[in-house]
């Protein structure tokens, strides 16, 4: 039953050799691929005309500079990636890059940057998404968790139906969102160019702060938060169809300019029109209003604003599962994150990210907002280490071309690496310090889990054993015995037959019930010896255990006595709930409760399964 | 670690023998047993005078009459109880009288009401004793959900420490609330003596509803919730020392004298000094506030009978785990609630308790303080039911002054009855229909859980099948292979010696993998088979069961193929998440997942421990 509503949910599983056949055309890809990239310039365009308004109408007049100074790094950045593509046509994540050429060291951190980047942007921007829906629709404000929480589970289950799904959902609202804001974009730059310039000095409210270099820096790093999202290409190569490299470098041109284009378009028309957005009301929303009044046109423009908020965490369910599972098959994160799940996605790191970004946001609801624009100097610092990664990519390597090539690497880690500090430089009491903490933290989780894997590796390595068969015998064997049933009888038949000196052992609890049980016991087995402990304190596990420990001490024999474990099987899973369990518990001690030194000992496992 | 935080938080085990030693004496046992009984008189009070007050001064003069009533009710039950002390001396709760003299279903319907309520009380009390606390400090307010709920840790752990634990610290309590109640009354009589009755038609505001008899009958039922706690003597008989009936019955005595003296005194003054309260405190408290003042001896009495509020949670501490038990001896509740816990207590019942009081009170915070009455209803039933079936009991059985006996159990019985009906009546839509609802499903489900036991004896009964060794043999066993490591070798030099014929099997997920495997394992076993299977869908689990099946069928030698699990062990538990767990998911489909009738394959568990 489980698994039909599995097969109901995700689709029904697809063989290993379909793989080639779930790759993505550049229409689906940039759907899948751009959410998170294009949403962006909705709320660094907000960032920007917000760090401006307090320094009145000579500030909102750097809008446009400031703007096109970001738009400059984002080309050098683009550009920076597309050459990436090139370089590295199986998937050139920061991770990948940074790691092979820059060393170990910086290829975790850039992936640790990553990661959080990833978590956050998946908590909020389904917070801010559906919050955004929620103060348009206020009987839904009440349950703006609880949607955007259902809103991670639709994201989640289409992410684990596949690429394709993936692909032909976000279509809706990404194209959505291009074809109401491309068009309004060349709508208001006709009527820029028919009414001209309105001068903002006459309608911007009055200064409450100096246009100082800090503020100018300060709003410049926030409106960088534009360019997250646009790494989610290099690392997501492996979805396009074939020829992948041109392709995605196809994909990426058009994300960069279309990103451009609505960036500059969008602020170029605020400041050319002197568009001014009340407290209520967020400056692209303004900017709409303007343009197209408050109808049915205006309407569509914000609701397609808030689909591409909401779904913009599809671009870290794209990234989260792939570069955890490059850093899983590395060694650096549990293994099973490289696990192809039923439809051929990694299922346990798209499930790992659902999970731990539901903690988030039940933990932290709609307060985190502000996290966004902390954790862009991490962002970019994993964009530093990749170009400079690049950069001595294109040393060693060189090929064709190769001064042109570095020159615009060096370029990009230039600009994102003057980013970081200014980011860093004017956030770090804002919350740029969290990274300072975060980030090392996440690399050395990343390294003890490496460490594990290799101390794993050399305790079971064959090194100094030459193949050769070596009996490991064990005559010894004891069996727990609680009464006389049908499940015993196959038990000590089946224990009799393969161990010569077979002991039972009967833990008393009641005082004196042993001896009535030993009565029955040589009815049947005369020739197996039946040993009663008693518990006094009424504990069955211990008791046993010291016993096992006992035997072997006085036989001295170098074996381990085997145990064997008669165990009764319910027919119902609720069933378990009325039966004591005291198989499952000798297991799990012998298991994990090592008792000893260099402990192995077997365990033989009897069911006997109930019909009823 | 775990072990020695339990021992520090419920002490160290107990041995079986030191049961005896373990029984409480009479001030002791009163202070365990009684304090649901004494906190009831609190509420009790405060519905008959709510419940009266919309009729005027000539409702609240009808508070003494319908107080003697209850208390007539009261005295009833009492010698009832008493009685059955003495028929059922090794503890006769209603669910041991109702079933050996009326038949299985009345004592399970007594036993379905008793638990529902004693689950109510825990819950309603703990939430009402610290709402009332957290009133009169107003910083408290708004942590009195997690109030109670440490509160609740406390109390469970007390009684996981055991009864002497238990015993000496509710006598905190209850004799301060029995210190400072009982010379409050006899300065109050005194005073009353003194100055005479003041008339309550002078005070009382004006009736806002007729003084009908519905009215009247409707009081005296919520009043009567005044007696619920007074069956915990006799299901809690064994927490006596010796001579246990002696010490019981009078332990019962002086409880059923408290609650009469509280009860009719409280009342009696109230009335008689014409007490009002304001709708923001209780009567009782305007009745101590009249005597006393608004001093620090106010305070005090209010402190008290907030306390005594608070712990009245213990009496279904003490009762519901016994109950429980002694269901569960009966193979109506699982059988692990019989467990005796290191501290001589029925842990499992304690724990129980305490996980679904828990579970009430964060569901339904403070609101489920009207659940009390409505299931007032139920403790009465239950009531009726033990009356009942002493009256079944003497006619049966005779014996000295019987008719006598009789005729109080009849009463009793009567009493009772007449009380559920109006209950019932006048509250049913207030909520006493619940009880229709949730005692035949309790009923329903102690039904269920008996049947399972009986159709597990019966598969299990060794009827039919006479004393002989049958050698229960498997010559063919199969090994998953996942690679060959030092786990691995152990595994193969096990099974090959016990096992003629051993295969080995590897479910090839990557394409190709399984060739180089093979051709390292012939280096090491070339007599044993190595099997590749590939697996188009990546599951392990599938292919491995399907190749099992399908060897048995292929040899038809009526065997079922043993299966060897190698598996390795880490050394730390968190390690456990960076491990494939395919050892444990294998077992589990073999254990749970039956996929044939007949099921019975033994499972060779060889654990590889590792050391870090």
């Amino acid at each position: 039953m489980l698994s039909k509503l599995k097969t109901f949910l995700i689709g029904s599983p697809l063989p290993t050799f379909a793989t080639a056949q779930r790759r993505l055309n550049k229409i689906r890809a940039l759907a899948a691929l751009s959410p998170d990239a294009l949403s962006s310039i909705a709320y660094a365009n907000q960032e920007i005309y917000l760090g401006l308004l307090i320094a009145g109408s000579a500030g909102l007049s750097l809008a446009l500079p400031i703007g096109l100074a970001i738009t400059g790094v984002l080309v050098t950045v683009a550009i920076s990636y597309y050459q990436t593509l090139d370089a590295y046509p199986s998937g050139g994540g920061s991770y990948v890059v940074a790691s092979e050429n820059l060393g170990k060291l910086p290829g975790l951190i850039a992936a640790s940057a990553l990661l959080i980047g990833y978590i956050l942007t998946a908590a909020v921007s389904l917070t801010a998404g559906v919050a955004a829906i929620a103060s348009a629709y206020p009987t839904l404000w009440p349950h703006r968790t609880h949607l955007a929480l259902g809103l991670l589970i639709v994201i989640t289950l289409i992410n684990l139906r596949g690429s394709d799904e993936t692909g032909n959902l976000m279509s809706i609202p990404v194209y959505l969102f291009l074809f109401t804001y491309l068009p309004m974009l060349a709508y208001g730059a006709i009527r820029l160019l028919i009414d001209g310039h309105t001068p903002l000095v006459a309608i911007a409210p009055p200064a409450t702060e100096a246009l100082t270099t800090l503020l100018i820096l300060h709003t410049f790093s926030a409106g960088c938060t534009a360019l997250t999202g646009i790494e989610a290409i290099s690392n997501g190569i492996s979805l396009f169809k074939p020829p992948q490299t041109k392709n995605a470098r196809q994909t990426l041109a058009v994300i960069a300019l279309l990103m451009a284009v609505l960036f500059i378009g969008s602020i170029g028309l605020t400041q050319g029109l002197a568009v001014i957005a009340t407290a209520q009301e967020t400056i692209l929303s303004a900017l709409a209003r303007r343009l197209l009044g408050s109808g049915p046109l205006y309407l569509l423009v914000q609701t397609s604003t808030m689909l591409i908020l909401a779904v913009a965490a599809n671009t870290s369910f794209a990234g989260f599962p792939r570069l955890a599972a490059i850093l899983a098959a590395d060694g650096y994160l549990p293994r099973q994150l490289t696990n192809l799940g039923d439809r051929l996605v990694f299922s346990n790191g798209i499930v790992a990210l659902a999970a731990i970004t539901g903690g988030l946001m039940i933990l932290f609801g709609g307060d985190s907002h502000a996290l966004i624009p902390l954790f862009a100097v991490g962002v970019f610092l994993a964009f530093t280490l990749s170009q400079a990664g690049m950069v001595v990519h294109w040393w060693r390597k060189r090929g064709r071309n190769w001064p042109l090539k570095l020159f615009f690497n060096s370029l990009g880690a230039l600009t994102t690496a003057s980013t970081v500090l200014i980011i860093g430089a004017s956030k770090f009491f804002e919350g740029a310090w969290l990274t300072i903490f975060f980030i090392p933290a996440l690399v050395y989780m990343l390294l003890q889990i490496r460490l594990h894997y290799h101390q794993v590796a050399s305790q079971l390595s064959l090194r100094g054993i030459a193949p050769a068969f070596r009996p490991f015998v064990n005559e010894r064997a004891v069996i727990p015995v609680t009464g006389i049933h049908r499940g015993m009888i196959d038990a000590v038949n089946f224990a009799h037959v393969l161990f010569p000196q077979l002991t039972a052992l009967h833990i008393e609890l009641e005082p004196g019930s042993g001896e009535e049980l030993k009565e029955k016991w040589n009815q049947w087995w005369p020739d197996v010896e039946l040993v009663v402990v008693s518990s006094p304190y009424r504990s069955i596990v211990a008791p046993f255990l010291d016993f096992l420990d006992e035997t072997d001490r006085r036989h001295a024999d170098g074996q381990q006595a085997v145990v064997i474990l008669p165990e009764i099987v319910p027919a119902k899973w609720w069933q378990n709930l009325l039966h004591n369990q005291t198989a499952w518990l000798i297991k799990s001690a012998l298991l994990y409760r090592r008792r000893n030194q260099g402990f192995q000992r077997v365990i033989i496992d009897i069911p006997y399964h109930l019909e009823r």
